[in-house]
């Protein structure tokens, strides 16, 4: 337009980075990050990440590099997220679960420069350095994270600061300059960080995020859940893991205070709850779980109201009960790695204020819809790519589009194509849309039974599993049948001092659901699970169809 | 990135008109737009902008094109605000107190094809046309806006719907198609509105927003007055102005409720405060002056506790105490048209709680710090760009830079290059930092008075005249005078029932103040304003000149 111009003072590609720059200016004497009884401040925090980028550029770490972390919920994997992208570089954090053959295989697939590895998972990428040394690859730079309350109380790495010298955290930080020029992407579709999908489907995926999306999706969360710069975080959520859900990010938008927590279990959640004033927290189901199920002792009273963000799989509405009676806040987002971790939210509407308890935990379980920056959300027949009619009951593919959606999966056009195909991003969730506009999610497209030419919804028999007095954890998955194509099967893991037999679980099942929904089978055990809580049931899959056929017997018996 | 791609799926173009969409979806049945006993759902107002955008398609216009709208905050206006961009044509809001002439002058000037009138400014606009007329130049379509309510008890425009035609604006609505293809930005820097300079310093300049700075402010604000989408927002401040700050495309992203106000004084406000539940309005310290100096009988009692953004002007510390009295809460923010409407807030720190009434409120009334989406702020020195120290004391000339700074004045390019010289916004306000990083501002650089080589802050000596139990407003500039170059002039109103002379006010002020920088003049009247409610200083420097200097004589006297 004529007069205008595109200069320096009116665009900036947009980046978290900013948000530390300027947290450190308007909340410098703030505390960001508390770990145990360390604390820093904005200005300490964004020193350190600075000094965190020249080590690294010292290093010979330039614009484009990877840097992978394996770390838990430590400050260093904090700092990390802006350190690396201060230098230029991709940060790229692994699961802490993988094993050395993983992080062998992607160490390679990310071709990471430099490594950060916490001490107690050193063995870890000591046995993926090994791996790489026999093929003959090229090692990236290895820093070792040491406790930083006690750096020689640890067993694994003894004489540590002998052994690393300046590829040891702290010391690395101390050869940083704080006058560092700060590295900000030229382009703000530049990619900030690759993560891995959690691994629900046996190959993890390297997710690509860039800066303008991890910017928006940071401020997305902390719209949606009305964060303020008092607001405490609890990082029971896996940094690694869609980078947090991008709150690494957002906490430096707010100013507020991160609290790091590198073991999560209820005890070490009701102490950091109560100890630091927690007003916010997220994680999977099985978090919720962890608070509910906290023994008496584990427990401590709240100093006022936690709002918990949760995701990952849908919370099952008996959990979300008892966690509104211990007075936490529940709100039920969902998304994936691939939407930079939530993409949708399931506000709460003042008109639900009246229902049964039963009703709001019910309502509270569907997936809602779509947060503010994220385009658009629909439920399409994947083929036609026609949206669902708003019925509650036609089933379609969950899609989104929009600016929090991936750049795509690193090095795999292919799949990256496939998942976009249309124009769109295809979850792979089926899911329905109710009157109202908001969703619910039916099952994984690879989840869903066929029995007998029915479609099972897996999810609405693990919800009324769930219900059953004796169970803790429940999981349903196809078994194979030479007769009726498919039959629910069930894993279940019984809570302590509860009994209940299959035949007891399924006829509950029938009572509270279509008889062609209850499972045929029970297995009772323990729940493989992903790092981030949830349930492998791919693993499950494979156990259901290594039993083979129901035999005819069998099914007219239950 | 090999692997990556950038398409439908993963990016858009940033652009208001996501807000309104999404809310039609989210919030459909929630109020939108309130006006006296008119309500608009979401799903309302959406559809009543796909249809203004389809008719004005109609119309003939197209991507680029200007749309100019004269209209106080009616829900026609808050209409235009995303009717317009749908079109793919740009809005601008046009000053209600601008006269024929000036109307006529930037209809030339924006090259506007449609203009949007309400019946109460109809003169004004035919005033406008008749000088266009005259000048042979083409006239836009005139879309004449009734009053919904009650459009035939409108002595302006006496048996419209027969006049008017499809040129009435509900009509013209009625002849859109709810089904219209929403013209989204190709780009997200296409411009989406101009907003002309309020004319503190007598011409009108056109500035120029574009989607993603309307898009990236919208979500600052909303965030910075930590609204939900419960937040009922009061319309005191212009929607002409600023675009109202961007909150109309900010309340669309909330969800929240819009109140609309045709006329603005302290029974209105309160009237709407009490009937609507209003949590959030803004205003110039005009706005704050009428709500604090009401009568007993405009006042209403609030129901809950209403949060003010004021802006503008720096509000005086009494003004502040006495909103606080009335369990107002008020937050400073600091910005321009240039800057989208507020680029500073001055947020509140919760060590300042424990200070004395009078401390806070003089804190509050300092500019604070750039708000989380404007990426930088600083005080610096004009000529070597050098920031200043964090003293408090040195001044500097206030810039920002970042994506929320206008593209450029219209078709004013030498303009636009002097205010963005050196890659900074220059504001041409004069200000310091404090050690605390906040910053204050001193005054307009062309408003210091430089007495005997001396720099007096006008805005330090208003503040003391505030103080003063008789003054009601004060305004100071420099009068030329033959020995000292320039002396303090002050131009007060009183309260009404109070006394004061000049010799009074001056001695207090030197009670008050170095004595150098108490008025040497003081004149008794109304201050000259702009419609946002700022005094037009350039008016009263105009006569403080025409005064001509002070002659020894009476120098020595006072």
């Amino acid at each position: 337009m004529e007069g205008t111009m595109k200069c320096s003072a009116n665009y900036i590609p947009l980046s978290p980075i900013s948000f530390l720059e300027r947290s450190a200016i308007v909340y410098g004497d703030y505390t960001s990050v508390v770990y145990g009884d360390l604390k820093y401040t904005w200005k300490e925090t964004r020193e350190r990440c600075v000094r965190l980028a020249s080590a690294l550029a010292q290093l010979g770490i330039s614009g484009g590099d990877v840097v992978a972390a394996l770390a838990p919920n430590i400050p260093a994997l904090y700092e990390l997220h802006f350190g690396v992208p201060m230098a230029g570089a991709i940060l790229c954090p692994l699961n802490v679960r993988y094993d050395s053959v993983m992080v062998s295989i992607l160490l390679r697939n990310s071709d990471a420069k430099v490594i950060f590895v916490d001490y107690q998972l050193l063995h870890v990428a000591n046995g993926a350095f090994e791996l790489l040394s026999k093929l003959k690859a090229k090692l990236p730079f290895m820093v070792v994270i040491q406790e930083v309350s006690k750096p020689t109380a640890n067993d694994n790495i003894k004489n540590s600061k002998v052994v690393f010298g300046n590829l040891e955290y702290e010391n690395l930080l101390k050869t940083g300059k704080p006058g560092f020029e700060v590295r900000k992407p030229k382009d703000e579709t530049d990619p900030i960080s690759i993560s891995y999908t959690s691994g629900t489907t046996g190959s993890p995926k390297g997710v690509v995020y860039n800066h303008r999306g991890a910017y928006l999706n940071a401020l997305a969360e902390i719209l949606h859940n009305a964060m303020s710069p008092k607001s405490v975080y609890l990082w029971t959520v896996p940094m690694f893991h869609c980078n947090g859900w991008c709150l690494p990010w957002g906490m430096a938008a707010l100013g507020g205070t991160n609290v790091c927590l590198r073991n999560v279990s209820a005890k070490t959640i009701y102490e950091n709850l109560s100890r630091h004033n927690v007003t916010h927290m997220g994680g999977a189901p099985t978090i919720l779980n962890m608070i509910v199920n906290a023994s008496a002792a584990e427990r401590k009273p709240l100093n006022s109201k936690v709002e918990v963000m949760t995701g990952g799989a849908p919370p099952p509405p008996n959990v979300l009960l008892k966690m509104e009676e211990l007075s936490f806040g529940v709100t039920h987002s969902y998304g994936m790695t691939e939407v930079y971790g939530p993409g949708t939210f399931c506000s709460w509407k003042p008109e639900w204020d009246s229902l049964p308890p039963n009703e709001k935990a019910k309502i509270k379980s569907r997936q809602g819809l779509h947060h503010v920056l994220m385009e658009e959300l629909a439920v399409k027949d994947p083929v036609t790519m026609k949206s669902v009619p708003s019925d509650g009951e036609t089933m379609g593919e969950v899609m989104f589009r929009g600016n929090t959606v991936m750049c795509g999966y690193l090095k795999n056009l292919k799949a990256t194509k496939e998942v976009f195909n249309g124009g769109w991003y295809r979850t792979g969730d089926i899911g329905v849309r109710h009157s109202d506009g908001y969703i619910s999610l039916k099952d994984r497209s690879k989840d869903i039974v066929v029995c007998d030419g029915k479609n099972v919804s897996t999810i609405e028999v693990e919800s009324v599993l769930f219900y059953h007095p004796a169970i803790l954890e429940a999981a349903v998955v196809g078994r194979p049948d030479d007769h009726l194509g498919e039959t629910p099967c069930a894993f279940v893991k019984l809570k302590e001092g509860f009994n209940a037999n299959a035949e007891d679980i399924i006829r509950y099942c029938r009572e509270n659901l279509a008889s062609y929904m209850a499972p045929r089978t029970v297995v009772f055990e323990d729940l493989p699970k992903t790092s981030t809580g949830k349930t492998q049931k791919y693993v499950l899959r494979e156990r259901a169809e290594a039993m083979g056929s129901l035999t005819k017997k069998m099914r007219s018996k239950i």
